[in-house]
C-alpha cells in the first residue's frame, strides 16, 4: 500500500462509493428521459445502461467491460481461484481465448484487472454485484407485499393453465428450431435449446406494471402466479436435460426430488405463511419497535430467499414469498412508526433496484447484436421466445387481456442465461448458440417493457 | 457448477442474503440485551459481535475466523492477486507463516477459502465489507446532518485547541511510552507509535451520543469538530513519519500538500458547503420529485466521500461534510414527499450501520488479548490512548463537560489500525506491537461506550 506515502490512507470503498453514485446518477437521469417520453422508468434505466455500457465498452473502459462480460468474468475468476497457477497465467490464457479474445477491449480489461489497480476493480465490480442483487430481491419483496395469497390463489387455476402452455410451448417451438437451424448438433443441444426458452424472469414485468400502477390487476396476479409456477417447471425441465446430457439416461430420482420440494415449499408459503409471517411480526417487534417495519421484511426476505435457493428455486421466488407472508395488519397499530410496509421499504428499493436494471443495460452488447449470423440465429431465437409465451397467454380465459398476459411473460432475463451458461459448460451449447442466448436474452428484455406499456394503454 | 445436477442453479448470493440476516438479526438481539442493560445500543452490537465471533473463531468456522483476520485476509488476497503462483500456493505459504501460522482455526479457514467454497466465501466477506461500509457511512452522514456549520464555527476555536491538544499529548506520551518499553528498536518505530495514537475514529462515539439523544449538544459539536480537524493532523502526521521511516529524512512538500489540500477542503465545505447543497438538492428536485430526500444526501455523501479520500482524508470525514452541506429547507416544502431528511435516512442507518459496529466486534480476538505479552504491552498502549485524550478534554473550556470530551475522544477505531498496519509494511513496527496496537483499538473501542455512558449520566 504505497498509498501511505503522500496521501494518507486510501480507501478501497471510495472507488465503490464513486461507481455507486455514478450508476444511481445515471438511473435517475434514463428515469427522467423515460417520464418524458411517456415510457415505464425500467425502460429509460435500461437505455441509459445500454448506452453508458456501450460507450465505455467502445472506449476501453476496464470498469464498463468487465460489467459487460459479467458472465465471464465470473466464471474466469471462479477458475482462476482453483487453478495451480498464478492469476495472471489464468488472465492471460483468457485474453488469447477465443470468446472474448479477438476483442481489444477485452483484452485491455483484462489487463487491468492483472495489474495492480485489478483488486480494486475487483471490489467495485463485487459492490455492484451485491447492490444489483439486492436490488431484485428487494423488488420481488416489494411486489410479494403488493400481491396476496388469495389473489393468486383466485387466479390459481388459470395462472397454471398458462404457465403449463408458457412453457411447453417456448420449449417444443425452441426444440423444433433448434433440430432445424442447428442441424449439425445432437439431441442434448436442442432440449437445452428447447428449456432455455422455458422460464420466464419476471423481475422486468413486475417493475413494468408497477412504474405504470397495475399491480393490483387480474392480469398482473396472472402473470406473478403463472412466473412462479413457471420457474419451478423450467427447474424441474433443467435437471431433466441436464441429467441426459451428463449421463445420456433420464435420471428420474432428482427431478423428482425438485419437484416434491419446490411443490412443498410453494404449498407451505401458500397455507402457512401468513401465520409464520405474524409470528415473526410480534417476536421482531418485541426486541425492536422503532425500524420494526423496515427489519421484518427484510429478515424475512433474505432468509426466504436463501431457503428458496437451498431448495433449488430462484432466490427471487423466495422475496416474492417473504412478500406474501407480511401484512401491515399483522403488526400492532399503536407503534410509533405507523408509515405502512409498503411506504418502508419504498425508498430502500428505489436505491437499489435501478443498479439492477442499469447493470443489465450494460450488459447488453450492441456490437455482439449487430453480428450478421448472431443476427439470424438470434432473430430466430426471439421470435420463438415471443411466440411460445404469446401461445401461453390464450390460455389466460375470459376476462384478462391475452396480450398483457402473453407480453408480461416474455422477459427471459438473468435465468435464460444460467441455463444456457450451464449448456455451455456441459459441452452442449457453443459459442454461437450461447450468442444467440444472449442476444434473445437482451431483445426480449428491451422488447417486453415496450410492449407491455403498448398493451396496457390499448387496454385502458 | 455441478449445482446443475440437481437444485436447479445455486445462486452464490443466497449465502450472501443468509449472512446478513444473520448479522442482522445479531445486531437486533445485542441492541435489545444493550437497552435491558441500560446501555448505549452500540455496546450491545459490538457485545454481540465478540460474543459471536469469538464463539465461531473457537469452533473453528471460517466466515468468523476470515472476518476476525479480516485484515490480514485483504492484504493476503491481493498479495495472491498480484503473484505468479497460484492461489493455492499462496495461501499454503500463509497458513505456514508467523503471525497467523500456529493458529489452528486460521489455518482451517484459509484451506476452505482454497477450496471449492472459497469463491462463495469470498462474496459474503466482500458483501459484509460493503454493507459495513456503508454503514460506516450513512453513520456520518447523519451525524453530519444532526450537526450545523454555525454549531460547528461557534465552538471552532475551542475544538481547534482540543484537537491540537488531543494529538500532541498522545503522540508525546506514545513516543515516551515507546522509547521506555520497546528500548530495543528505533527513533522510526516511536514514531510510528506515537502517531498511532493521534487520530480518533469518531464513529463509535457518534453512535453513543445519538443513542443517548445528545447529538445536538455543545460537548456533541465539539467533539465533531475536533475529530475532524484530528484527523488531518493525523495524516500530516502519518506523511511524516512516513518520509522519515522511508527515506530517513523528512519529506516537506508532500507534508505541505496534505496540509493545504485538507485545509482547502474544510474551508470550502464550510463556506461553500450550504450554496452546493442547495444547487444539488434543486437539480435532483427537477429530475426525480419522490425520492430527492432520500437520492440527493446518498449522491452527495458517496462524492464526497470519494473527494475526500482522493486528497487524503478519510471517506468518513467526506460523508460527514455531506450531511453539513444539506438542510431540510433547501428542499421544496410542497413536495409530496414531506418526511425530514432524517426520517428518511433513518431507516437506511438502521439497516447498514449495525453490520459495521457488529463486524468490529467479531475483530476482536479475545484469546489474543488475553495473552500475557500483549496484555503487558497492550495496558501500557490503552493507558497512553486513554490518558492522552483525557488531557485534550482539558482544553475544552468552561461551560463543556471535560470528561465528556475526553472520553468521546478515546476510541481509535479503525484509523489507528491503519497506521499500524501501514507501518508494519514499512518494517517498523513489529507483530508484538502490531498486536499491541490491536488490543488498544479493541479496549478504546469496548471502554469508551461505557465510560460516555457513564460521564452523560453524571453529568445529567
Amino acid at each position: 500500500m504505497d498509498a501511505g506515502h503522500a496521501a494518507g490512507h486510501v480507501d478501497p470503498f471510495a472507488g465503490v462509493l464513486l461507481a455507486l453514485a455514478a450508476v444511481t446518477a445515471a438511473a435517475l437521469a434514463g428515469r427522467w428521459l423515460a417520464q418524458r417520453a411517456g415510457l415505464a422508468s425500467v425502460v429509460g434505466e435500461l437505455s441509459i445502461g445500454v448506452a453508458i455500457g456501450n460507450t465505455g465498452y467502445q472506449l476501453g473502459d476496464p470498469l464498463a467491460t468487465l460489467v459487460m462480460h459479467g458472465a465471464n468474468v465470473t466464471e474466469l475468476l471462479r477458475e482462476a481461484w482453483l487453478s495451480s497457477e498464478g492469476i495472471a497465467v489464468t488472465l492471460r490464457e483468457h485474453i488469447a481465448a477465443a470468446y472474448i479474445g479477438g476483442d481489444a477491449a477485452a483484452a485491455r480489461a483484462l489487463g487491468a484487472l492483472q495489474g495492480p489497480d485489478g483488486p480494486a476493480l475487483l471490489a467495485i465490480l463485487a459492490a455492484l454485484w451485491v447492490f444489483s442483487n439486492l436490488g431484485v430481491i428487494l423488488l420481488l419483496l416489494m411486489v410479494g407485499l403488493e400481491s396476496s395469497i388469495e389473489g393468486l390463489l383466485r387466479v390459481g387455476a388459470r395462472a397454471s393453465a398458462v404457465a403449463v402452455a408458457g412453457v411447453i410451448a417456448p420449449f417444443a417451438l425452441g426444440y423444433l428450431a433448434s433440430t432445424w437451424l442447428l442441424a449439425y448438433a445432437g439431441t442434448a443441444t436442442h432440449l437445452f435449446v428447447g428449456a432455455t426458452f422455458t422460464a420466464t424472469s419476471v423481475g422486468i414485468t413486475a417493475r413494468v406494471l408497477r412504474d405504470l400502477g397495475r399491480m393490483e390487476s387480474r392480469e398482473a396476479q396472472m402473470i406473478l402466479g403463472a412466473a412462479v409456477i413457471d420457474d419451478v417447471l423450467g427447474l424441474v425441465i433443467l435437471a431433466v436435460v441436464v441429467g441426459i446430457a451428463e449421463s445420456g439416461r433420464l435420471e428420474l430420482a432428482s427431478v423428482a426430488r425438485i419437484g416434491l420440494l419446490s411443490a412443498a415449499f410453494l404449498a407451505a408459503v401458500l397455507f402457512a405463511g401468513e401465520r409464520v409471517g405474524g409470528w415473526l411480526a410480534r417476536l421482531l417487534s418485541a426486541l425492536e419497535r422503532r425500524h420494526v417495519k423496515l427489519l421484518a421484511p427484510l429478515v424475512a426476505a433474505f432468509a426466504m430467499a436463501w431457503l428458496a435457493n437451498a431448495i433449488g428455486l430462484a432466490a427471487i421466488v423466495g422475496a416474492f414469498a417473504a412478500g406474501l407472508m407480511l401484512r401491515d395488519e399483522q403488526f400492532d397499530a399503536n407503534a410509533s412508526h405507523s408509515a405502512s410496509l409498503h411506504e418502508t421499504l419504498a425508498p430502500l428499493e428505489s436505491i437499489f433496484a435501478p443498479v439492477f436494471f442499469v447493470l443489465m443495460g450494460m450488459q447488453v452488447n450492441l456490437e455482439l447484436l449487430l453480428e450478421p449470423q448472431t443476427l439470424a440465429l438470434g432473430a430466430a431465437f426471439v421470435a420463438v421466445a415471443i411466440v411460445g409465451k404469446l401461445v401461453a397467454g390464450v390460455f389466460a380465459g375470459a376476462g384478462a387481456n391475452k396480450w398483457t398476459i402473453g407480453l408480461g411473460m416474455v422477459p427471459r432475463g438473468e435465468v435464460g442465461l444460467i441455463f444456457a451458461s450451464i449448456g455451455k459448460q456441459l459441452g452442449v451449447v457453443d459459442a454461437a448458440v450461447f450468442s444467440a442466448v444472449v442476444t434473445m436474452v437482451m431483445v426480449t428484455t428491451l422488447v417486453a417493457p415496450l410492449g407491455l406499456s403498448w398493451s396496457l394503454r390499448r387496454a385502458g
